[in-house]
């Protein structure tokens, strides 16, 4: 079924119109003046389509659809609209509006649904103005408490609530996207597997698992000029053996599993002093749990083989762990069901990034839709997505909709 | 020739209690309260051998003891007593007492020499107050201009020339310790190999030059969990990569090249985002000039060539070169002798510090001598020599005296 491509590109401009960085890059922190315009505009859009606007607590807004058969559940669709300080034209817009046209395409072409239809703009998605990130999708499956997240502050102490208040969207809780029959995002791959290999569209079938690390490896602080190389317990040099070692083993994983160090520094500090103690932060992910805790097993006995053939000390400490999640699977075969319906290149892939549908999914069955970035960038003004795949992605969005209501 | 050994003792530990920090260490920063009382310590003990106290305006005090030979140029023999924040009892320190004592047993023992002897407490050694360090001894060597000095400011913006007016150690240029026959400079290694070695004793042939580099290595900055990792170009991966290559090459140089990444740090300095960049700083030394010229050109062609293996780019910037010194041959032949008629197991050896001795070797004729550091520990409470080492450096010393007076 083709969509209106005219409407979805009008829409998506007048949005990445609202605040614009030097460089290019979109500027809607979660709550802020650009944020209100841009919901002002999604409801606006509602509207148009005879949908009803409902906002609940923690600032979500969805735009209802009534179904023909009042005794089933809502299919939620969405993403978020809220960017990253100086973001991308796609990442989060393209889940909310791909899902707002593919409702309006299916009422322009009169088909009605047995279920309700629910399009999506989850607030706060990004973490760039309050931390952490999904705080309301979080609410919603039962990880965050609402009163812990308005009591959240941005950088310049200004709470959630008084923001949510004072832009107008502080809803009710009784409008919360907590029971669907499904919920489904689309959003941009944020990373060049798609693109690299040329698929048009990729079908989510999990988020990948993270473990992250805080390493801390002991040497001896010496004097740079009168330590010969071998009396050397130089903190830093065992840590650039162990990361290296690190990255090898993790390779030899294979995909999905990543590692990365992200934060280094080496003390005293000092231009001509031998580092003593060098910290580093770790972040690795798997889909699979097994794997992931297997991998933490093997960095942590990596790190202290490497101290010990050099007379250093590790000290490692675990700040992070998010199991691997899988997604709906009936989601994930419809969704291919409808790819070879329609002749588009699909490829199973992981997400490496968080989204809202990695808590939504606790509650309610949940699939993500992949359209590709161009060279996987992400978070930048560089990040892009060839128009006819984000054309493809909404068609096939349509008529993945229906098939699930079926 | 015998010491006093109670008298070097009694007066080391007297002003080794003028400031003692909470770990033990030493805290007699430049021109402070403590430095001062050290240095009032001092004038007694040169007009208690009868000699006389000339002071410069840099503040470097000078006992001075007239020669026989009215002719005959001074020969000097010192070091500094400021210590570093929390340093060792005997950095420093060592070369000012034991020149005294040396002279006081000429005294005793009723040797007259032809040349006069200087014993000297140069200003601001360290560096630690006013950085940069060795700044009395460098305007005399005519490094740096006086007023330039004097107008240092320590981290509370206090002038070098108010605090050496403060506390009454503002002299006449006239005193300046600039012509002589020779300056000697007992000191502590700071380093392990005597020590390591089984030496009672070092004679310095020279001090390290010095090249310092400052790196910057640019990949990609990528998504942690959406960047597969044959996508990455991880400019952290490729410095640790690069970093462990330049130890190697240096290694391969053999002592006394040595080279230390004292500062490192990535960007953007997130947990979750490969780093784009990543600087770090490099100190490398040599005591022969075209073989650290040559070690430069090689870490430099390392870094490119892991770079360019790696798809990364760097930048290197200079921002230190300082030539290799060669004491003066005449000494250390002295020196060797001394040691081999006093059946002293001495070695020749470099500084890998710099020391007073350093400059002043630009203008007369310079020679040092090292103590053993016990496992090579410097600037901290832990640094120590054994107290037979303290005394047969002396008495080396005293006996090195009259041999340049001869």
């Amino acid at each position: 079924m083709r969509i209106n491509e005219e409407r979805l590109r009008s829409r998506m401009d007048a949005i990445n119109r609202i605040a614009v960085t030097e460089e290019g890059g979109m500027m809607r922190l979660a709550l802020s003046d650009a944020d209100k315009t841009a919901r002002d505009l999604l409801k606006s859009w509602i509207k148009e389509a005879g949908m009803e606007v409902r906002i609940d607590d923690l600032g979500t807004i969805q735009g209802y659809l009534p179904g023909t058969d009042p005794n089933s559940l809502p299919i939620g669709v969405g993403s978020h609209m809220d960017t990253q300080p100086n973001g991308g034209r796609y990442d989060g817009l393209f889940g909310v509006m791909s899902g707002l046209e593919a409702v309006c395409t299916l009422i322009d072409n009169g088909i009605t649904m047995k279920s309700p239809l629910v399009v999506i703009d989850w607030t706060n998605e990004e973490g760039a103005r309050f931390v952490p990130p999904m705080l309301a999708s979080g609410v919603v499956a039962g990880n965050f408490d609402v009163n812990w997240v308005y009591a959240k502050e941005d950088k310049n102490g200004i709470k959630y609530v008084d923001e949510l208040t004072r832009i107008g969207y502080m809803g009710s809780k009784s409008n919360r996207f907590e029971k669907a029959k499904a919920y489904i995002e689309p959003h941009i791959e944020q990373g060049p597997i798609l693109d690299q290999e040329g698929y048009e569209f990729g079908i989510v079938t999990g988020a990948l698992g993270i473990t992250g690390l805080d390493v801390k490896i002991k040497g001896e602080t010496n004097h740079a000029g009168t330590t010969p190389m071998r009396n050397r317990k130089d903190a830093l040099m065992v840590a650039a053996e162990a990361m290296l070692e690190l990255r090898k083993k993790t390779i030899e994983y294979g995909d999905p599993a990543v590692i990365t160090m992200g934060i280094i520094s080496a003390s005293p500090a000092s231009k001509n002093i031998v580092p003593g103690e060098v910290y580093f932060s770790i972040d690795m992910r798997h889909d699979n749990d097994e794997a992931l805790t297997r991998l933490e097993q093997d960095v942590r006995e990596i790190i202290q083989k490497v101290c010990s053939d050099n007379c250093a000390e590790s000290h490692i400490e675990r700040y992070w762990r998010a199991d691997p999640v899988h997604f709906d699977e009936g989601i994930i075969n419809a969704s291919e069901k409808v790819a070879n319906k329609l002749k588009i290149r699909a490829k199973r892939i992981y997400s490496g990034a968080g989204h809202d549908a990695v808590f939504i999914n606790r509650i309610i069955p949940t699939g993500m839709l992949f359209v590709p970035s161009i060279k996987g960038m992400s978070h930048c003004p560089q990040e892009d997505t060839k128009w006819e795949d984000i054309v493809t992605g909404t068609e096939m969005l349509t008529e993945l909709l229906i098939k699930i209501d079926k």
